[in-house]
């Protein structure tokens, strides 16, 4: 494990990583910002096209996640340097755009195992350094996705979840057609495993009683094709799960909308993990 | 005047706008921030190699901008486009670094009129736009060097000051001798017009009797070399110029210090421009 970087940041440490990954097999690099007194552990998934750096740079977190002691844990969004045929070719598959799964498919299954990184490495080894039992899990766009389908697949595992504008039902649009044929196949009763709102809308008792927020701007270009917040929403309300999906008129699909709600979020997972 | 791009963010409009400046000669980009209920105006400058993004993406300033109702203005750092033989040789010099000055020394003097672009072009543009009167001013490193120059050179302009990290002392230190040396000329007597602590020495008396606010961190790399906050410490003292100038351990030169503290910032600018 390597530190490439550090910054003191709000009293706390913002630190840039890279190590190599036995998941993925190869560097992976990841940012952490750690508070002055952490109390537990908030996990961020950032979208298309971006990196660890996305969020770090980008959402004005570590103001509020420094006060209420929650360490900030930012991965990358896929493996790079694979050098696989066809893997920078497009912005939303490939690089940057590991939709958080472990691909099934050739030549994707090799290195796309975003999920195994994750759960399997990432997180214990972060949980180990830090020593933070409970972990929120939250995320944007792609990783909204993520962050909606990790946090039922792993039950258990996270004490809190939220996400900004997530792609909610990706068996549904094109961003979630390409990505999932690509690396999971043409099969398509393997998907629903990867989708927020199937997941949910098979859930016996609401996974998350203390309630999910999810924030969706009314200007977001993407909103009308590739997000479908109304089809986790009525996954929720079928499953009996407390969801707060507020809409808010104005805003894009960006870390200016990002930053517009981040304390609400941040409050939202302090609450679920510190009580 | 062209709108590139526009978002919304905290309840207010983040935009990103285009101008064929006539005092530069070329197009200029600037950001701004209109909170829901602008009051007063708020100029940053940013340092060597940074654009108007720089500050507008990184320093988490809009969250209490809008709630104090302070207008952000976050001009460009240099022309660009000039084409000017060796422009982007350096990253100290030229392209991204135009020091908040009017060159006197070609090839410069034709493009690189900072100070009369922003002094009698943008800044009197967005206050008829914004219909805002008063005035803050506030910058980072080579923009904490034109927030506090331009301050002392245009009295009466703006009512608050403040600095992250300033080029304190130019005349002194290498990347000041570099450009002055380079758009001023070798003749030195035309440099103090130019330097903070030379500019505040010489007042009769204090300009901003509510005080001055500079920030800097003691593990900034740039310190001992390029900064020396001492001396314009020393100037404020001889003048009777309240100034609080804080030493912050372990905080380096970047835009995470700069979040750390926006805060202050903002609040000391709108107890002086708002009472």
């Amino acid at each position: 494990m390597q530190t490439l970087n550090e910054h003191r940041c709000f009293g706390g440490t913002q630190r840039f990583h890279q190590h190599d990954s036995a998941e993925i097999g190869l560097p992976m690099k990841f940012a952490l910002f750690t508070p002055p007194e952490p109390r537990a552990l908030l996990v961020f998934l950032a979208g298309l096209t971006c990196t660890e750096e996305t969020f770090t740079i980008k959402a004005g977190a570590q103001r509020l996640a420094a006060e209420l002691g929650l360490a900030l844990l930012m991965p990358d969004t896929s493996p790079r340097g694979a050098q696989v045929p066809g893997e920078g070719d497009s912005w939303d598959f490939g690089v940057g755009a590991g939709f958080y799964l472990d691909a099934a498919r050739e030549p994707w299954a090799k290195h796309w195992r975003m999920e195994s990184y994750l759960m399997k490495e990432l997180l214990p080894w972060v949980q180990r350094e830090t020593g933070l039992a409970r972990v929120g899990l939250f995320g944007h766009s792609m990783g909204g996705h993520g962050a909606l389908t990790l946090a039922l697949r792993h039950p258990g595992r996270f004490q809190s979840l939220s996400a900004f504008a997530p792609i909610a039902a990706p068996t549904r649009c094109p961003w979630g057609e390409k990505a999932f044929s690509g690396y999971l196949g043409d099969d398509r009763s393997t998907w629903a495993a990867h989708d927020a709102s199937a997941l949910m809308a098979k859930q016996a008792a609401a996974p998350y009683p203390g309630g999910i927020l999810v924030d969706q701007g009314l200007a977001d270009k993407f909103l009308a094709d590739q997000l479908h917040p109304e089809a986790y929403e009525a996954a929720c309300a079928a499953v009996g799960q407390p969801l707060t999906l507020r809409r808010h008129a104005g805003y894009d699909h960006g870390y200016y909308f990002i930053a517009s709600f981040i304390d609400d979020h941040l409050r939202h997972h302090a609450r679920e993990l510190l009580g």
